[in-house]
Formats: C-alpha cells, sequence, structure tokens
C-alpha cells in the first residue's frame, strides 16, 4: 500500500503543479493595447480555472488519502482502480487549460469546454467511486471490515455527486463561467469530510 | 531498495503526468476550420496515444512493484538496469507525441512515427528483462531464492514479448493506427499479472 | 504526516525544478544582434529571477521540514492550510517568469511585474503563519505542546516578515531589480533557522 | 535524512524526467526538405545530449544514493550543501538544451555552448564534494566516523574530477561533440563507484 500512495502522492503532486504551465506571461502583442498589468487582469479565466483545478486536485488528494487509511494491502483491482483515478487527475491540466482559454469565447466554444471540464470531473467522480468499491469489497483488505450501512452512505453520497457532475455537463451548455464558478463551490463543500461516517464506523 | 523504489516512483509518476503536455488546446487557427468540438475531435490521435501511452506507463509500474517484492536489497548491476528502464519509461512522451502529430500523416510518415514508438516498447521490454536478470541473478538480493523453472518461465514470457514487439516494428510499416491500437491492446494483456507464476514458486 | 510530507516534498521539488523551464535558449532571432554568448548574456535577468526562486523555494522546503518536525499527526485545518502554502509554493514558476521576462522593461510594467512577484511572496509568508498556528493551536497535534512564549516569539517574526513582504510591494513601484535583490536577501537571512528558539523550547 | 532524501530524489527524478521536453516533434517546416525520417536523423545532437545529460543525472543519484548511506542525520549545512547539489541538477534541463541546439551550429556558438555546459558539470561536481564535506566533516551526523586517509582519498578522486571538468571548458572552445561525448565518457566512468573505498573502510 505504501508505493501506492507513494506514486498516487507523485501524480498529485505533479498534476497540481504542472497546472502552473498554463499561466502564461503576456506577450509583447498582448500589451499592445495596453499596460502588463491591464493584460494580466484580461487573464482572469486563467487564474480561476487554475485556482477551481488546484483545489480540485487539493481536495482529492485529501480524500484519497482519507481512503487509503481503510485499507492495509492493495490488490490488482485497487491498483487498476485507482490508475483510473490517476488517468483523471492527470488528465486535468488539459481541460482546465481548455476552459481558460475558451471561458469567454463567444457562441458555443466556451460551452463546449465547460463541458469538457464538467465530463472530466464525472469520470473523476467515478473513477473514485470504483476505488472505494474496490477497497472495500474485500475484507480481506481492510484492517476492519467497513459495515455495510457505512458503505451504502458514502455510495449514496458518491451517487449525489455522480448526478451533480452530470448536472454541470448541462449547466456548461447554459452558462461556462458559471460551471466552473459552481465546480469550485463543490470543490469547498468537498472540504467537509465525506468519508468521515463511514471511517467513524470502521472504528467502532 | 526503498530508495530505488521512491526515485522509480518519481520518474513514473512524472512521465505519466507529463504525457499530458502533449494535448494541445486547439488554437484560433485550427478553429477557422469550425467549432472547437469539431477541433477537438479531430484531435482523436493524441487523445488514443495519450490513453495508450498512459496505460503502458501504469501497467509498467504495477509489474514493477511486483518485481520489487521479490528484491530486498540493490547492488550497481541493478541500479543501472533500473536506470536504463527509466530510461525507456521517460522518453516515451517523446515517441507518444511523435505518433499523435503523424498518425494520420500521408505517405511513410506515420510509419516512421509508429515504428519509432514500437522501438521504444521493444526497448522497454528489453529493459524490464534485464532488471528481471539482475535481481534474480543473485540470491543475496532475493529474501529467498526464486527456483530456476520459474525464472525461465518469466523469461519465455519475456521472449515472447520482445518477438511481439518486433513484429510490431513491422507492423508499423504496413498500418500505423493498427500498430497503436495492438500496443494498447497489449498493455491490457499485460494487466495480466505475468509475473505471478514466478512469485507464487519464491513463496513456496 | 508522512504522507502529509510526502506530497508536499512532491510539490516542492517539483516547483522548484519547472523553474528551469523558464530558461529560454536564445532562438535565431536572439542572435540576429550578435553571438549566443552575447545572446546569453543578455538573459540575466531569467538566472537572476531563477535564482532567487530557487533560493526561496529552498528555504521554504527547510523551514516546512522544521515546522512538521513539531507535529506528529495532521487534521483537516493543517492538511488545508498545507495546501494553501502549497498553491503559493507552486504558483511561483509563474511570478518568476513574469518578472525574468518584463525586470528590465521601460515604464510600470517592471514595476508591475515586481509587485506581483512581492505580493506572492507576501500570500506565502500568511500561509507559513497559518500552517504554524494550525500545527502549533492543538496539542493533540504535537508531540510536546510548544510553550505559549516561544509561539508569541515565532508569530512577532512572521509579523516582521508580513511588514517586510508589503514594504517590498511598494519597493517594487520603485525599482524592479532591486526588489529582486531584496527578495534574495531575504532569502539569505531566512536560512538562519527562524524556528529554532520555539523547536528548542519544545524540547526543554 | 529521510525528508532530504526524499525530496532530493523527487528533484533528480523531476530534473531527469524533463529533459525528455527537449526533444522536439519535427514540424511541418522540418519536414519540408525531405520525411520525417530524415528529419528525426537531423536531430541526432538532441539525443546526443539527452542520453548524456540522463546518465549523468543518474550516476548523480546513484552516486548521492552511496553518500546519503554515510549519514544518519542531516544538519543545516548539509541541507544547504544539498540545495546547492539541487540547484546544479535541476538547472541541467537548460545547458542540454543549449548545447543540443548549437551543438552542430557554425563559428564561435557551439563552442560557447559547450562551455555553458561543461561549466555547469564542474559547478556540479564542486556541489558533491561540497556535500561530502558536509557530511563527513561532523563525526556527530555518521553512525561510523569515516577515517581520514579514506576522506583524503575521495577528496583526491574529486579534485581530479574538478581538474577534468576545468579542461573540458577548454576543450568546449576547440570541439563541442568532442566535449560532449567526453561528458558521456566521464559518466560511464563514474559507474564505477568512487566511494567504495570510503565506504569499506567505514564498516571496518
Amino acid at each position: 500500500m505504501s508505493r501506492l500512495e507513494a506514486f498516487s502522492d507523485g501524480v498529485f503532486a505533479i498534476a497540481i503543479t504542472l497546472l502552473v504551465l498554463d499561466l502564461a506571461v503576456p506577450t509583447e502583442t498582448d500589451l499592445r493595447h495596453g499596460s502588463l498589468a491591464a493584460a494580466l487582469a484580461r487573464q482572469w479565466p486563467s487564474y480561476f480555472a487554475y485556482l477551481v483545478s488546484f483545489l480540485i486536485i487539493g481536495i482529492i488528494w485529501v480524500n484519497h488519502h482519507g481512503l487509503c487509511t481503510f485499507a492495509q494491502s492493495a490488490d490488482r483491482a485497487v491498483l487498476f482502480a485507482n490508475l483510473f483515478l490517476l488517468l483523471a487527475v492527470s488528465i486535468l491540466p488539459f481541460p482546465t487549460r481548455l476552459l481558460a482559454e475558451y471561458l469567454t469565447a463567444e457562441g458555443a466554444d466556451a460551452h463546449t469546454a465547460a463541458a469538457v471540464y464538467s465530463g472530466t470531473m464525472a469520470v473523476m467522480g467515478a473513477a473514485f467511486t470504483l476505488l472505494f468499491l474496490a477497497i472495500t469489497r474485500d475484507a480481506a483488505l481492510t484492517p476492519r471490515p467497513v459495515p455495510k450501512p457505512a458503505i451504502q452512505a458514502a455510495l449514496r453520497r458518491f451517487g449525489v455527486g455522480g448526478i451533480v457532475y452530470l448536472a454541470l455537463i448541462g449547466l456548461a451548455y447554459v452558462n461556462a463561467i458559471a460551471t466552473l464558478a459552481v465546480h469550485g463551490l463543490l470543490a469547498i463543500y468537498y472540504c467537509f469530510d465525506q468519508l468521515a461516517p463511514a471511517r467513524s464506523a470502521a472504528r467502532d
């Protein structure tokens, strides 16, 4: 389990740090219309998308951390569910860059970018749920078996998350900026430990 | 051994995460011919190559993980065999980018790109075999000596893998897209633990 | 605590290494006016900003290291204060690139870039203070409670640091080069262990 | 010591993996003069510089690994000597890119690029020597004191290395390609454990 955690921490740490490469220094062309301060201010979609994605990767890391305390060993199913989660995490800089670039574009393009962003989050939520199932399905992997009701409560919360992410794909086609804002608010909401009940149940 | 694992995990984690830098956000020029959605759809070779390479690095990490459970210490031969494997892993984003760029090119260029990709995989397979030999050659490095027949079985499997990779260099000159698809299928095949027999033999 | 340290070390290590991507190899256009040696010499703002930022991330890592020896476990408040610090650390390559690009620009743009750089440092100092407070506020997190006077002494030093960073935002509007130089000197000053008194008090 | 190793491993792993970003996929413009295969072949300076730099970072990691087995704890002097070594390691992708770009340039520019490359290696050698001195100077940091003659033998070898690196700065002004080749040969020479005598002496 410790190498799975080390590898995952590496991917989380790199993905969260690579986001900074999407913040572009304004070029001379960008400054034709005014000062550097104005050019930086015009880049607000980049900062906004950066912050939301940073927060999301940070939250997922914290929750991954919480989830791993359940498990004392990892089998192949856990390794691959984890790999699927890492796929979603490590691809996140791409939709972040995409949304930063097209957030204020006119017409359908902003909607497309926001839908891709929401879709990535939906996949990430699904991957996290799969990892949760892979770890809790086998009593041999958890130091103490997690009781059924606690698992069901956690799954219910994951299910609500899934519906919310699907709704955010819909919202993307209405308003891209609002979509990004809701993703930010969702990340802040997830700061509250959604795994807390399952974990305390496992301790009793 | 723990620092070798930590360093290797770092390289695996970075190489797998750097792949995302190859997914380019469509520029204004790309959008001249249509919408962002259409421009993203035209980028399918990038996503395809990204997925296959991500899967391959992930599988190698899992198998590296399995291989390291054999060894309790590392000598210089193991360190350098491991460094050779890391060379092949960390260079992978380059042939990935190359293949993504030229997968649908006309004429010989798609074949060249696919052959470079297959060649990198052949080198990676050879490096993994060398690391296996470096670890199992010396009974002092393994907590329990791995029995000869188990080593021979593993080597036979590595040999088949080598022949397959060479065949994929040939396939590259026939069809680049099929070559990438077979690499993806191979990675999925390797999900099944190829080291399992050797490891269970070591346990008895 | 060990995973928080591992994740943080990852982010520190990546941010400090990504700085090198901002050192651009002179292009043919840059060489129109003379030799490669001359073109490299003209890039001194990049090397200067690189060195100062490298030193700053290094110092913060060393002090983070010192701070973590206080704590034996991490709760959610510590995790999020740490995440806030990592946000400031991992964004640092952006103001570094910005300042390198505009350090010798004419007019207000150099001042803007230097002010953004100083502002990032002020945020980083605030984040470090928050992390210190999150760790020392709860006796359950520290193996031995840190005595009040030692905490107050550390906070007084953090307060002075905060005032200095605000002053450097002001200095940015006077002289951008001097601002970067003072940041470099500050980093060297911080090499002296500012947490030493609090730590030795915790040992008594 | 374990966090110093973890942080250093992170920087080594990232620097060695970032080298791949310097391998550029040939663009359409590059293909105007022929096939992709020909354009890739023309890039041989990039592959050559990549291989030498990969080998050098790999060797330094192995030797850093060897050096750290001496020490059981790290004081501030060790931390900063280590940080200085990491500075030299993490900047290496820049001279690598520079040399790859200008290796076959006409006139003084190839010499300049090779001299910058050799200079970086000289700094790296000096930083490694400093770290060795910082660790062995204090018997409290090493589980068993390293005997004086062993330290002197190691320093003599570091001294020879320093002279060689200075000679390579000179060679840079004669022939850039030969300079890179000698760096590659040197790295292979360093594969032989230069710390072996000191370590075995410490064991007796």
